[in-house]
């Protein structure tokens, strides 16, 4: 925070004391959270986030998606706010950082602003995002997408878990939704802190990374069709076995992106086996893939791999094998002054800092388009995310909420 | 049946249409059934069974695994029985045919008999044994183990399905258990009729088997432990991907299935993955595995071959493989008496017939080390099974019910 906003810095203890207390809401026994989107412990969660809002001044407001906003007033109400806004859902388990920090990192932010007595042109509002993980509702980065117009409200309130509740059926069990419409008010700029959930930072000894633009993916299912058959009678020779095809995908997958390295990554890590007892021949299998990379060229080229895998293995095997429910996400670029000024604020505070990309998703890819959007990842330790073992020290933690202080202070004093 | 007995031959009109009725209990839309062991649709099945049993003058009884006799009184009532048994469980979904016709051809005999005026001196009991199939409730075979004292009643009753509900529990829900003891009373000789669940009686026009042996079977599972991470970030060269591990298992299990071809068949058909989602590594996976074949020897070499690859898998990997649970079936050889009279009884009826082994486990197998035991085989369309499209010939089911009625009476006088 530069000197006209005074002295009011991130509160270390405090922003600390907040990410382990909201961490113990759905705590694991090995020291990671379970709070998948909308269930009661993302609601305890939430609640928690707000009951700390409302402690510090700001106003609450839900929209239908869940979407939950904590605003902090400015002189000039009219004016298009600063976002700051990560989410509160995890991993099913997760830990205790990956997206938990850029909110309480926001409160933090208003807080700090508070106690320097500082009150803004533009007002701030601090976001949690429904359901960025996607771990129980398919697709992850669900309540940004809805607010900013790119996923249709009734598309996502019809999507369901593994269970088969609806979005709808979840945001009502847990009270989440609200009334405010969506697609929501563009903001003026759009500020999230994240943890890397990569090596870069920790292996390079920075402290914050400003990113610069977001990976190309591609994610879609294998599905493999065989015959049905008594394990027991039907001979080898005369089998059709989908899981077997399946598995020789797995391995095709991986040779596929062991030839990738470095420029990216090739994953099938869902499996479903159809009936999956030990009396019949498999004969229905799906296989999840998806390429990730910073060169759409290369990621194609990937995918083009996988599809011609997938038709060898058919061939050679008598199995019917599609791929289909390709999703494509192009790569997003942040605000190149967004970039700069994290960059310099990082300098002038004497933190070490780099410029990195980001391959993987974040609810701030979907503002990219639409105004000033920065992404500021802090270091985890040994690069591990999504995981109960997921760690951030204490002072990154703070440092990254005070560059997040930095860029919030002088977007919202903006004209 | 020989002219001692009068001309009571099988219904054939009557045995069909008792097969198509019951196996519209829980009937499936591809024309097959689903009644899991100890389901609602069990239950029903069992209970149109008691219905016709008590129509036909048979009285019923129950023992506390939920095994059910339908006993049609001999001249000498402490005499041990004949007993004529199988099951009415199906797989999930299954056929229409396997383990319900040796229970409804049970009921076609003690109606035959009745035609014909004939009381034996011996009592004949009919029975559907609980959980054949093992879909529901591991093990398989479990009512006739625990009757013949194979497997201890209170292990069996604690056993549970994947939704954590106990066979105790499914017992006391659908009604099922009885009073009578368990290990039950040893009958004079127990003979079933089965569907052959192969391709040899189909393939070489034979109406009836007569199985000689069972097979040597080895099962267990393997777990396979990576490490987890994120699928996004994780360079290809630093996973320990315990998908990737079991797929090379599946591979190597399907090419010792191939050279052990045709001497038996190795099956790898349950795969769980953990946490099975998009953006974690896999790091956990179990598979299961089977070794079937007539030769011990070669059965124990499959074995040591799977346990062998599932080591160099590991080595070459840096995964951990454990593989665990291993349950042995020796072979059981069936009564040579009675395979000499099934085989001269399809003579003398101009039956097309052979003797041959049995691949697959039956409630029969426990029989035959405590009394002589007959399994019957007739053909089952391309010899296939464990599916809704499991099929076999209206006359088939009758001449196999009629050389089960000859080799009952013969038994059922015998001093
Ligand atoms: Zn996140
Ligand atoms: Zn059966």
């Amino acid at each position: 925070m530069e000197p006209r906003h005074g002295q009011g810095l991130i509160d270390q203890e405090r922003l600390w004391s907040d990410l382990m207390t909201l961490g113990a809401i759905g705590g694991t026994p090995a020291g990671g959270s379970m709070r998948g989107a909308l269930s009661p412990a993302d609601r305890e969660g939430r609640a928690l986030f707000s009951h700390w809002a409302i402690e510090a001044g700001l106003s609450l407001r839900a929209d239908r998606i869940g979407n939950l906003f904590a605003r902090r007033e400015g002189r000039d109400p009219q004016a298009a706010p600063v976002m700051i806004g990560s989410h509160l859902d995890t991993q099913l388990p997760g830990g205790r950082f990956d997206g938990v920090l850029g909110v309480l990192a926001g409160l933090a932010v208003c807080r700090a602003l508070d106690r320097a007595g500082i009150v803004t042109r533009r007002p701030i509002e601090v976001v949690d995002w429904t359901n960025e993980e996607g771990a129980r509702f398919q697709p992850g980065v669900m309540g940004s997408a809805v607010y900013t117009g790119a996923l249709d409200l009734d598309e996502a309130l019809a999507r369901q878990d593994p269970q088969g509740i609806s979005v709808a059926q979840a945001l009502h069990q847990t009270g989440t939704a609200g009334t405010a419409p969506v697609p929501g008010r563009i903001p003026h700029s759009y500020l999230e802190l994240h943890i890397e959930q990569g090596p870069e930072l920790d292996t390079r000894g920075k402290t914050i990374g400003m990113v610069t633009t977001s990976s190309a993916m591609c994610s879609g299912y294998a599905t493999i069709r065989g015959a049905n058959g008594h394990t027991q009678t039907l001979a080898m020779s005369r089998r059709r076995n989908a899981l077997a095809g399946a598995a020789r995908l797995v391995l095709a997958i991986e040779e596929i992106g062991a030839g990738l390295e470095p420029a990216g990554m090739v994953s099938a890590s869902v499996l479903e086996n159809w009936p999956n007892n030990r009396v019949n021949i498999p004969h229905l299998s799906t296989l999840s893939w998806a390429v990730v990379g910073f060169d759409p060229a290369l990621r194609n080229a990937a995918v083009a791999r996988i599809e011609a895998a997938a038709a060898d293995i058919a061939r050679e095997t008598g199995l019917e094998i599609e791929i289909d429910h390709r999703h494509y996400r192009e790569p997003c670029h942040f605000d190149d002054a967004l970039i700069a000024r994290g960059m310099a604020r990082a300098a002038a505070r004497g933190l070490p800092a780099m410029t990195l990309p980001t391959l993987t998703a974040h609810d701030a890819l979907s503002f990219t388009a639409l105004c000033p959007t920065a992404l500021i990842f802090v270091p985890c330790k040994d690069g591990v995310s999504h995981s109960e073992a997921e760690w951030c020290r204490p002072e990154d933690a703070a440092r990254g909420a005070e560059i997040l202080l930095d860029l919030a202070c002088e977007a919202a004093d903006a004209p």
